[in-house]
């Protein structure tokens, strides 16, 4: 949520001058986006995103999020577009950072998100995996369950900071969940963190779906037990089953589950549950004091993860047989 | 430069059918602002900006701003015009701040400001000491000559942690300016804080003037003074003529000085010195080190005090006989 990267005005003159999208007339930075720096610009044709990539994101990923943004905007994905220079790049160079310009999305993301939000969010997941079929981008979930015990063996010994006990609750949560892991089931791209704040609703509609930069290749009812996660619990932790079912049916209109899916749908989102457990305790555990970010409090995951811990079947979500 | 203050969807949404601007289509909070928080706002009507005014402004003063930009914009100072909602109010109450929905002025402040830019921003700054002529608000100048030792005072006792002998210099200068500051210049509305970020451009052309924050009643030489300070002077504190000229030139265009004036620019400039080295000197000293916003660094003022005290005439400015 800051601007990393000042860009003065003369660079940024000289960089929309290599794309063909008119003059610049103003730009802003804006408090959006954790990982990177965010404007927004204004040309005399469109208003634009300009991104610039601080170091948390691998170069060498660059040409898979924005191609892949690319390709799912080109089936009917509401994502950014990202703007081809002169010379076809999609990926350019300013003020020493990699950075793309991408199409303005209108919207604004939900605080409280409804039902009928959470079923919307649904359909588009099943779109986006649909939509991502074909594209022949790969990407390894580097969050995925071989990367949960190195990132849990980064701040062990700390643990028990966050909350007494954490410790092993996690190396319990680790020793039932990767030798049950579930496999084989129906893969490919994946957004693998669509939050709230990357979801922007005009009205009750869905238009847009940004932050790409978690995307890689994994199963889709992981995605969707992320989304079961960051979508269907109240401010209080508890979960709401009304937006659940929303969900899961939304989804389910769009791509029906498989049997298999359904059933790995508690152990899914456990893991789901746990992903963001470590990565907010390492981030809690390291983020500075005066940081222009706070890290987000990993005990809201913490107490996910206990609720999915609780659920015997994907019943457990929607309160119907399965 | 942050966002102070978070606004939920739902109750900027209902802020804005209190005004006949179209519905609510995104907001983005910008990095813009030291003092308030800003966010770009899109209607299906118009871009405009929405300012929450934080503490450091009081709201007795707010009537005073928002009525000024109106006036200017109607008199035609590139300026943002405060909407008016439905009860015929231009500031209302959201997050529990005082708020104000403007346009959206297109341009961009220009980092290196060359000599063509000083001599609008001349012509702009006399355009707006006329079109402020009839404006029946009054606002005392706070950080004006009687305002100056008070601050002093709050800090005198650390300003050489600043730099060494600061004190002195600071009690000297006031004491040489006080007695003789300049009296019955002609006098009205004044920005008093047109610095480089205060005025965007598009191309060549001066496209707006942001930030009457500041703005109050005092002689009209004092803000050219302030930006002979803000605008005329290279990164490594030297002075530069051509600069300078070009933006008294471009003054005189709209509106000659008189003698009076001419005669007391050197004084009028040391003492716009002396009032951004007090109020950053304390803010230097008054700053927590992990502070959102960073203060600006003092000793850039006390060298262009320095500069002005060995100037004897506006010919020092301009290389011109006066």
């Amino acid at each position: 949520m800051a601007v990393y990267t000042e860009v003065t005005d003369e660079e940024l003159a000289a960089f929309i001058a290599g794309y063909d999208v008119g003059d610049l007339l103003s730009y802003k930075g804006i408090a959006e986006g954790v990982e990177n720096t965010n404007y927004v610009v204004h040309t005399t044709r469109e208003p634009l995103i300009l991104t610039l990539y601080e170091k948390r994101v691998a170069r060498s990923d660059l040409p898979f999020f924005v191609g892949l943004m690319e390709h799912l905007a080109g089936k009917g994905v509401p994502c950014p577009v990202p703007r081809h220079d002169r010379k076809g790049e999609t990926i350019g160079e300013l003020a020493g950072r990699a950075a793309a310009l991408v199409t303005f999305l209108e919207g604004f993301w939900i605080r409280r998100p409804k039902a009928e939000h959470c079923a919307r969010v649904g359909e588009a997941l099943a779109r986006l995996h649909g939509a991502g079929a074909d594209f022949t981008g790969k990407r390894t979930n580097a969050l995925g369950p071989s990367g949960w015990q190195p990132l849990f063996d980064r701040f062990r010994d700390r643990a028990n900071e966050i909350s007494p006990g954490l410790e092993g609750v996690i190396a319990d949560e680790l020793a039932a969940l990767l030798p049950a892991w579930p496999q084989n089931l129906p893969s490919g791209v994946i957004h693998a963190d669509l939050f709230p704040d990357n979801v922007f609703f005009v009205g009750s509609e869905l238009s847009g779906l940004i932050d790409f930069y978690f995307a890689c290749n994994d199963a889709f009812a992981y995605d969707l037990a992320i989304c079961l996660n960051a979508w269907c619990f109240e401010p209080d932790h508890a979960y709401n089953m009304t937006k659940g079912r929303a969900l899961l049916k939304g989804y389910e209109q769009v791509r029906p589950l498989s049997a298999a899916e359904r059933a790995a749908m508690p152990m899914l989102a456990r893991g789901a549950a746990l992903r963001f457990l470590l990565t907010r305790s390492y981030d809690w555990l390291n983020t500075p004091k005066n940081a222009v970010v706070s890290p987000h409090d990993p005990i809201d995951y913490l107490r996910r993860l206990r609720f999915h811990q609780s659920v015997g079947s994907i019943a457990g979500y929607i309160g119907e047989a399965p």
